[in-house]
């Protein structure tokens, strides 16, 4: 390591910014509206603090688990991430092919540039995150595809029946470069998330113009019936709908709000997880995503009930800051710090993470 | 919509400020005293956070209601707001009109700086606001002309006793331009809020001379039995007041601070609210404002347990940055940001967002 | 009213501290330690948010009260402060005789610069306030000469068995000037508080030098044996002492932390307050200072359980500004807040402040 | 006192930093990750108030107490440090010199740079901190040593399984100076920090090489088993372990996140301390460190549950700025400060601070 080398995600995310064109970072950085969801998020995390145990006895932790039945290195997945060769000419490929070395799972977004019979060569385990697309037979062809290149989960994100106001985007009239499309999408549709409009942006006209509105129980439940693959909602923040999403057959739900990009005002991850972890205890597994940027967050996540994390925009700041070998440090820093979190917190493995206790503390400003 | 068209209510608001001399800015934007309970308004709004439901099924959510029996297209109504020519020569006519587009409700003040039967003619639904009056028969012959002119409910004002202590109008010793009078006003007492006296606001003169003070219950029965039309009073608190009112036949409540220009030191509305809505549950309608300014607010207010909102400053800023197409910009924003809202939030009506759970956030600052 | 003239205290307090020399002004807006408890005061009150009631029906709110039997015009009472005479030749003089206009008890402190019976001459009604010497005899003595000045009350100041370490004084080397001595005082320590000594006050070495350490319950409880006026006893915070002070015969307390000087890290007052005066219902009055500044503060103290408010610090930024004038200034500021807030709250008198409810808000910073 | 001595904790940091070189400062000053702990410890003990109590009746308060057994002039010990030859040439001598002088306790360090024989002639009451090490028989020769030096408690510090990720020494590349050693260890890994590696600190390094991972109950119960020294252990934060520690026969705990240095993330002592200090009520005396810089702050820890604090880099900016004297200064401070807040407090000894009532006040910032 050298000196300059960074040392946290928030170093490579100052890489990432200094390289990336401004509405390029804007797209990745932003959130919806006044941004509200967005910085709560990271405020709500610094609340939780742990109570580290001690005296574990054992020289290293075992960070390994199981996420969805896939072996992990540790409790993380790659969240799903559309566009991804924006970043970097190699795009999900190189993404994958980090988290493989990695040993985490990796989400394959439904708006990958890069196919998911190509991602599949890394040999990363997969999973395929599911829009639900307008064109009659798509969704079940994408699942076809999904389950023949070796995904082995289902996840269907729920949380944007439309796409959240990002002024950022808007206001830089952003568009897809024509070198970037969604590499699973063949209608002429795609075109959308090229032309620009002034005051608006590409990549939500074309959502809106793909995915199919009004997304409900029977479709999830049609779905269940439709694979054997572990199936997980993405984007739930009320017991209610968790409780209903294991009624339902649902494998997993992740507490989210999208990284702050869709409604602004939704509740923090972490405040929303407690309830819904609750609600679910023996039922279906519980992840939760945005805001993971450091091993302490992986720590305050699994002891405030999740059974894992999804980390989104640090792996796209590794990705922009040096591909692959971004990724790779995103990773290995995660992974170094949260088995530091977990050795300082006293805890040998996994469940002993998910059995400290947290209190609510003051936020330094 | 082109590049720089605004794309929020902040954004109208920097135009309106960019427009207008700075008495009138300070005059509309000011709040009493330190100003603490305008800023608390804003902060507390901004530590609702939503519990979004997902997978609702349906395409556009219907954010159409009844108002008091006046059907809207969305929960919110245009709040009563004083003398509307001091940021457009059409005034009032002009923030009718765009009501009347948008199909919301549009509440007609007392201080009207255009008369109710000039702003009927635009065919907005109207709703009459009733300051009580010193003179003996004024507050009757209002409700007459309310009730000729169409108007669809009676609006009492009750937190206005005497003006707030609004400091900046003191300060840049204001008063109305010649050419801007209370259309419904007759008496001498007109002619105080037109004349400058230094270090005091002729606004607040006015007032204290045309108002009556020590309006009480027994005025609210009287007017009770005067009129048929649906009756609010504007200005509610605390639960033992809401109690009465509906002991008093009261159709509805506002749950206001009058946007921070009253008592400097008054509860924040949305604080306020929980318990008054609970304390009315099946006996009157509650609405909210101060501070209403996203389409997530509304949200958070009915989330809160409103049945709807008043709109205030807001629309002013859009009637100063361009008239009748200004304050249309603002509805229309308040709408499209509040039916995106809805769709992310999971909820196909109002009475799904009504069912939101909240949870209270931390405001990063 | 002329344009420039003040509108708040704020506005009084800059004028004062344009005027006055900077270890004056030190010595008198500073708080001990880190000023953590100095800033809290004013953070606390700020998060105290009154329900306003409604349609109370009166024309004039009436503010009149009794203060441990005196007649006073407002709650609220000119607390005791030392050395007035720092701020105006007038001194104490000037701050009683306005305090004698606006109808409001005046305390003299044990360290006034002016003597009791001279200050008798404005007519003010007075309470007296005792700080226990080490002198044999000499707090009966002051307690004779109140009695027979026309004190209507003794107030005994419990907070300062030594002065708290307040720093700004300790770095400025502050000394009293040499025309400005402890009026009741009369042995040679009293040069104490004129001699210079570097890097530390010459307050605090005279007020160590001349107060009596070791002040307890039994000095109390002979003071109630002595003296057949109304007790009060000031500094107050936990409710075990309210309880003890009214089994001791104790007709009143302030609840407080001296402004922030003496313990840093003592309570908000206003935080404090509930609870001592849910300990004393019925059995004593509770009265409460530090940090009052405004008529919502008054508002806000009143609906929080204190019977009455006591003022420092704005009544000496009258005196620096203008002498009787600007404390004359400050009252009258104060009294029509005060009087302002009641009827904005719906509040006909002191029994409907008392019985306002309160939320606690958030502070925006 | 000259006018610029200093006159807080505060003012001798300011000029310790002003004397060291910056790494060195970053080295002592410094936390963990992105220093939230280090950061919620000051603004955890901040937001403690306290409700002082009054009419005590005693002229010096009794700040005496006995820490394990050894008396103490005050509820304070001087926290394990490594390496004070860091700050000055004379290091742990001179600073336990101070501690002699003031009376108070001095942890020596496993990591010390001055042998606890040489302290041990100091005259200071000492007690030795254990770090449990790789080579094997070293921990019992520690002991003996420690025994033989006629140190009067052994305290093992278990939050230290490894060392956090200290930021700021890793971009520093910090090491120690030649010329700076742990005397106490001899085994040829003591070179590891001094080694530069560009980008970490070679005390992290030193630090991975010499300590046992893999510390547990086991190691306690043989410890306690092998001496009769009261025996403490640093560094519990949950009760479970506070309990378990009671059970295992050991004496104190100190409730520490070891300054913010460890797990950042961890919990503010002070807001772990009251369920830690319940769960060993009549078991274990509770110690508390992490932040404490004020008497105000000492104060807040035995009103909140503790028996008495451990004070860290204050005592090391002493040190930096003047050696034993500086030392000496800042344990004056503390001691002055602690018996003034006693004193403000009302409180006449120890058992009177322990039983003051906190409330959570706001922290203005
Ligand atoms: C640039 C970007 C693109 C995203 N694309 C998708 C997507 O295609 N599908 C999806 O389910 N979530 C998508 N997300 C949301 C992430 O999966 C994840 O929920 C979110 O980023 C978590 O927050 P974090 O970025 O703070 O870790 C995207 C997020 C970002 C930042
Ligand atoms: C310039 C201005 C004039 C107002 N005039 C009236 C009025 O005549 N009658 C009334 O009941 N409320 C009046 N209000 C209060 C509003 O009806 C409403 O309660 C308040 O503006 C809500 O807060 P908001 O501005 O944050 O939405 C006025 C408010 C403003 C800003
Ligand atoms: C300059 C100054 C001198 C004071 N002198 C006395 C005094 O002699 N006796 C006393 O009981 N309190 C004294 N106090 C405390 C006040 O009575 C009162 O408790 C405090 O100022 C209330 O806070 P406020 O200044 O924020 O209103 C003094 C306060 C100040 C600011
Ligand atoms: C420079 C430095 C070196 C330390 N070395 C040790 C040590 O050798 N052993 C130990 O148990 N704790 C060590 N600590 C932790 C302290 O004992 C103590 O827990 C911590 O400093 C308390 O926080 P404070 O500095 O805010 O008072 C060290 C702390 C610092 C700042």
């Amino acid at each position: 390591m050298t000196r300059d080398e960074p040392l946290t995600v928030a170093d490579i995310a100052r890489l990432a910014q200094a390289r990336l064109p401004r509405e390029l970072w804007d797209y990745v950085a932003g959130g919806s509206g006044a941004e509200t969801t967005l910085a709560a998020n990271r405020a709500a995390l610094d609340e939780v603090a742990v109570l580290s145990r001690v005296l574990a006895g054992t020289t290293e932790p075992d960070s390994a688990t199981r996420l969805l039945g896939s072996a992990s290195s540790m409790p993380l997945a790659v969240a799903p991430m559309a566009y991804q060769r924006l970043l970097h000419p190699d795009g999900e490929f190189a993404a994958a092919e980090a988290a493989q070395a990695a040993g985490v799972p990796y989400v394959v977004s439904t708006l990958a540039s890069v196919s998911v019979e190509e991602i599949a060569k890394t040999g990363a385990t997969t999973w395929f995150q599911l829009y639900w697309l307008r064109s009659p037979g798509v969704v079940e062809s994408l699942v076809a595809r999904a389950e023949d290149a070796g995904c082995e989960a289902l996840m269907v994100t729920v949380d944007v029946p439309v796409m959240g106001r990002r002024l950022r985007d808007a206001r830089n009239s952003f568009v897809l470069p024509d070198d970037v499309v969604a590499a699973h999408l063949t209608d002429g549709a795609v075109g959308r998330a090229h032309d620009r409009v002034p005051g608006s942006s590409a990549i939500a006209a074309h959502t809106a113009a793909v995915f199919a509105p009004g997304l409900g129980w029977p479709d999830i439940e049609w779905l269940r019936d439709r694979t054997s693959l572990p199936l997980v909602l993405k984007g739930i923040l009320d017991p209610r709908d968790a409780v209903r999403a294991a009624e339902s057959g649902v494998d997993a739900v992740v507490v989210s709000n999208h990284g702050g990009r869709q409604l602004d005002g939704a509740a923090p991850s972490i405040l929303a997880l407690p309830a819904v972890a609750e609600a679910l205890t023996g039922r279906a597994a519980v992840y939760l995503d945005s805001g993971i940027s450091t091993g302490t967050d992986i720590l305050r996540a699994l002891a405030s009930g999740a059974d894992g994390v999804l980390v989104g925009r640090p792996v796209l700041y590794g990705l922009a800051a040096d591909g692959a070998r971004g990724v790779g440090r995103v990773l290995s820093l995660l992974t170094e710090e949260f088995r530091a979190a977990m050795t300082l917190a006293g805890c040998t493995d996994i469940a002993a993470v998910r059995a400290l206790s947290t209190v609510r503390t003051v936020r330094a400003s």
